[in-house]
């Protein structure tokens, strides 16, 4: 006989396939849809938005949360996660949520073309529209608490603006002496080759495979913004390529497996449950950050990469796996958050972060924001922008509703650091290892620690439990102090 | 004030919305699924079915379609439509529904493999399952009538099996007697080239465009069995390359675009509607088959063609235009439906209808179907099945489900028939124009003829509306027995 809790999880199985298709289809826009496609899918989207948002606030779920009898902890999780989707999803109109899901499908076509063509004020007005339903639906969630707080909540479960901007402004002053240390000291040499894009592509798919990505379960491709979609067996990478500069395409990719091998590698026990998926995007980053940047920009994997590169691409130029590691850890002021370096990465996320609660706030107008970039953008980083597809339309995220979001990828940073210094406590040879090109050490730790609970523990208690320590931003700080302090001889 | 008729279209939109994301994935499952996502992919679709299930058999509907009143004759139609799929639904239990759809889904997997390692057992008992459930689908839809017209229904309301099967009675002796006087002429020579797959990728792609193919609104990729997919403003098409044989990437490219091109042209004010769509498979094959055979392979058209390949391919080894035609009009009993000539095609075509008849009759088990392929492949075409991947493995039809549909194929062939009489009373300079590779007259004929109308008429009533007349079998085969008797000298 079928339990209470049975149905409920027959139930929320098929909800969860539907979202998969979510996703899906959302990896078919960024990868394969024709643009002339883009308004029919923008009524496709909003029709199964329609269908996901009743069945998340499915009268009967009310019901069955309240009578379903847990059987054990892992029971425990999975109503817990269904009540949390539940309270958040009957507090948003059913049109509201349609409104959304149709407009930041558009949003993010016309976001790409006005990026292409540089214009900004080709996409204010969507942005603004977007904004406006974005407060609209903050409001919903918050009622009367704080509206950013409320849209972070989805990304970052327990996380609030508040002890997240003190953190940042503890983390800020290191960054900034590291920073300008950094930028006093000699500058590695620049690299001055052509790296020919289906090489490249090999590379990268190579890379992937070392470092776990199982292509049975996924496919690598190219698109404007490197992503990772899908969970349970079908989850999905893009990358890109720029000739001139390789990393990009390698280190993307890394990260992008980073994100797909915490979905891949949750307990198969949990597919199309509430716990079949990463807990938030903050330990999602984290494996991303610590397999592209602790794992894959250590000097003793770049040193493997290094001779790998030549095998491959022939002698581009650089003399040293010395050298070679300080053009992979090259520190310099960027405009693209995606491409910045470990030490800039987290202030590019810190002015995100301001912007958009003052934009969700009212404080800041949407006809102002491109003035308020760029203001920002010379204050911090010393440069000022040449262009907006290098400012404000640098990003794919507001186009399509994400507020909220960027603080994750630096907590993600944060949660790296503690998980690289658990990693170098518990596997003593990890460097032998990585210069040897061997990830799986350090990697299917990393699945055996974090990624198999996917959503069984709250964020912070997963990075708890697989390093024995509450997190904190010391870790990452005495990591990169360590790193650049030796690459660059401070 | 909405009225029920609007009601009833704004329901109606959202679930034509929502089996367009069905039609993509089953896109993404022949072109881009990672493997080892069958299984989950499986359940996705179920999940999908099991919502479209539940609309199409929604209470309202029965409501909204007794007191919708229609404006006008357009109105009325969408209604007739509804009504029907309403009916159809409402017989289908929505449990049966979903195993249909999870089987079918998994079976396209197990299907694929069994072919490439020629293993006819790895898919019989998957075979047997998707048969079991067609049968009892067909009963539920039958209530005591042909189960095999039931099905047929589907794909092209109004037929019958016995109106089919007497029309194919007529066909059949001017067909084997073509056949029998063009396999005693001498053969064409033979092609003995390499054509490189970018390279006829790239002329695939320009014979796409020059056909009407809008690529802003669709796009080719390669699959295993050519495809055409979706409607609206996003409607894919697939291909495949042989590198010794162009013309299999070429005209399966042309007939594809046929197919899209039919619903890339229907009245934009259909979209996400009834109407919205191509009216039955058998009108839908006319266009591709009018587009592949009647004009891609009229001598006037190859005779540009060949010039093409001169300067894309260089010298191949033909040495005439009229070699050429000949070549590209070869007529020789081979294994592969969808690589056969225009004499032999429809006799492959008769057989898959005798043995799917049989099939769900019950009257022949699957455990006798490759015998009795094999038996009945010597006594039609006159040689024996060499392999399964040749045999009874090669089309992808009985692994989806899609009994009653082989059939649509051949009167797709007479109405193009029909359709390519009327083009070339209408259109006195029709070869001038084909012999300068200028397509849009006819395609602009047709699409103003035939695909702006989607489903606004009944089948036969479109082709009629067409050409002035009922459609019947003789234009085809006198066109037939005219382009192979001047080709081969009969």
């Amino acid at each position: 006989m079928m339990s209470v809790f049975d149905d409920l999880m027959a139930f929320q199985r098929e909800t969860e396939a539907l979202a998969q298709i979510s996703g899906r289809l959302g990896w078919d826009q960024e990868t394969m849809m024709p643009r002339g496609a883009a308004e029919q899918r923008g009524e496709e989207m909003a029709a199964l938005e329609g269908v996901l948002h009743a069945r998340r606030t499915d009268l009967r779920l009310a019901d069955w949360l309240d009578e379903a009898e847990p059987q054990d902890d892992e029971d425990a999780a999975q109503l817990r996660l269904i009540r949390r989707s539940y309270d958040r999803a009957t507090k948003i109109p059913a049109d509201l949520a349609q409104r959304l899901a149709r407009v930041t499908s558009t949003a993010q076509g016309i976001w790409a073309d006005a990026r292409a063509a540089d214009k900004v004020a080709d996409f204010l007005p969507t942005l603004a529209e977007v904004i406006a339903l974005k407060q609209q639906e903050a409001a919903a969630l918050a009622q009367g608490g704080d509206l950013y707080d409320a849209l972070m909540d989805d990304y970052e479960p327990g996380a609030t603006a508040e002890t997240t901007a003190a953190m940042f402004d503890r983390m800020r002053p290191r960054l900034v002496r590291l920073r300008a240390a950094v930028l006093e000291a000699t500058a590695p040499p620049k690299l001055d080759h052509h790296f020919g894009e289906n090489a490249q592509m090999r590379f990268a798919r190579d890379l992937a495979a070392r470092f776990g990505y199982d292509f049975t379960r996924g496919r690598l491709d190219l698109a404007v913004h490197p992503f990772s979609s899908g969970s349970g067996s079908d989850v999905r990478i893009t990358t890109r390529v720029v000739e001139t500069d390789p990393f990009n395409c390698f280190y993307s990719t890394i990260h992008e497996v980073g994100h797909a091998c915490y979905e891949l590698g949750i307990d198969p026990d949990y597919l199309l449950t509430p716990l079949g998926a990463g807990v938030s995007m903050g330990v999602h980053e984290s494996q991303s950050r610590v397999y592209e940047n602790q794992l894959g920009r250590s000097p003793a994997f770049t040193g493997w990469m290094f001779r790998q590169m030549i095998d491959r691409f022939g002698e581009f130029g650089v003399d040293s796996p010395e050298d070679f590691a300080r053009i992979v850890n090259r520190v310099q002021p960027g405009f693209i958050r995606t491409e910045a370096d470990e030490v800039h990465y987290n202030l590019h996320v810190m002015m995100r972060f301001d912007l958009e609660r003052a934009l969700i706030r009212g404080d800041l107008a949407v006809a102002d924001l491109e003035a308020a970039w760029n203001d920002r953008f010379l204050a911090d980083f010393g440069v000022a922008v040449d262009r907006p597809a290098h400012g404000m339309l640098q990003d794919v995220h507001w186009s399509v509703g994400l507020f909220g979001y960027f603080p994750t990828y630096t907590l993600g940073n944060v949660y790296a650091g503690c998980l690289h210094q658990a990693l170098r406590r518990d596997l003593p040879d990890l460097d032998d290892q990585l210069s040897r090109g061997n990830l799986a050490p350090a990697t299917g730790r990393l699945r055996e620690k974090v990624q198999r609970h996917g959503g069984r523990y709250e964020p912070r208690d997963v990075i708890a439990r697989a390093t024995g320590a509450a997190p904190t931003e010391a870790p990452l700080l005495d990591y990169l102090d360590a790193k650049f302090g030796a690459l660059y001889g401070l």
